[in-house]
């Protein structure tokens, strides 16, 4: 922790349902002072689910700060003291109706570190059951899937741009023998 | 495009450094509206970087947001109207100190799509020459190596926490024979 930046003042500028906004005067490792513009945010979860017939569930939806469309596999955000394992299950079944009773984590990663300390967990689940699909009254998705066969394919397509759909499917592709 | 949230309404939160923060109102799909925080940011380029060594040269830094130290790929924001490539040769020489003539894009990602439109561009290079490492006034960085045979244990590791860092090494496992 050589490089460690300690806050000697902050400024809080918004706190909003996602995301809250700080600035921090650091003093940087040389007693030098900085500006640091920190976004906040309660963390979030990911699926990767296996169907019985190999395929990887995604979703599509619009995604309004890039103004598009994006395929990623089913996440959301942690509500307040929500544990990790289970809203990812609460996660998938809101978004894709399907149950999973044992998950494997993947990746813990962190999508945009220089500004934000959202963490993420990325989970694998395969052995799926039927549950109900119960979206958020501001949550619009269309399902897709991906057949285990054609993620390589998919992925040179260029057509994936969200961080952790792609670590998601690369890691599946790199441990086949795995998740068979 | 058919999810398509217009907004009817922003209000301007924060002009900074590195983001700006907005919130818009939007009208969903199905006429009712909901609120969106928007962190807008310029964009980013990353490069995975490989020595005649056969080595990926990492750089190690402290993130405030998460209040730990990271390894990634060399990067770093746009400057306003940049070009991505010119950015990413100029980010590579001056973390690193080494020139590459010659970029491969590898992705285009972005880390936190439900509220960042960061779109951040990964390449890759390799025929590396000597040049000069010249960082920021605000930034400490340590250089570090993994050798492309060993970039598997460090990813089964789960030392790499940072999206793009572990999005390129997945990607250099998959295409091994492409970067050789």
């Amino acid at each position: 922790m050589e490089f460690y930046e300690r806050t000697i003042a902050k400024e809080h500028i918004y706190n909003g349902k996602i995301i809250d906004l700080e600035v921090h005067d650091v003093e940087l490792p040389d007693g030098q002072t900085s500006k640091r513009e920190l976004v906040f945010h309660n963390g979030a979860v990911a699926v990767c689910a296996l169907t019985p017939d190999n395929e990887i569930i995604l979703v599509r939806q619009f995604r309004k700060p890039a103004e598009k469309t994006m395929l990623e596999i089913p996440a959301g955000k942690l509500e307040s003291g929500e544990d990790r394992i289970e809203a990812a299950k609460r996660e998938l079944e809101e978004e894709t109706g399907y149950i999973a009773d044992h998950l494997q984590l993947i990746y813990e990663m962190y999508g945009s570190p220089g500004f934000s300390n959202e963490k993420l967990s990325i989970y694998f689940a395969k052995d799926l059951k039927k549950g109900h699909m119960n979206l958020d009254d501001d949550e619009f998705i269309e399902l897709d899937r991906v057949h285990i066969n054609e993620i390589s394919d998919l992925l040179k397509s260029g057509s994936l741009e969200d961080a952790k759909t792609i670590i998601a499917l690369q890691h599946i592709l790199l441990n086949y023998n795995d998740y068979k």
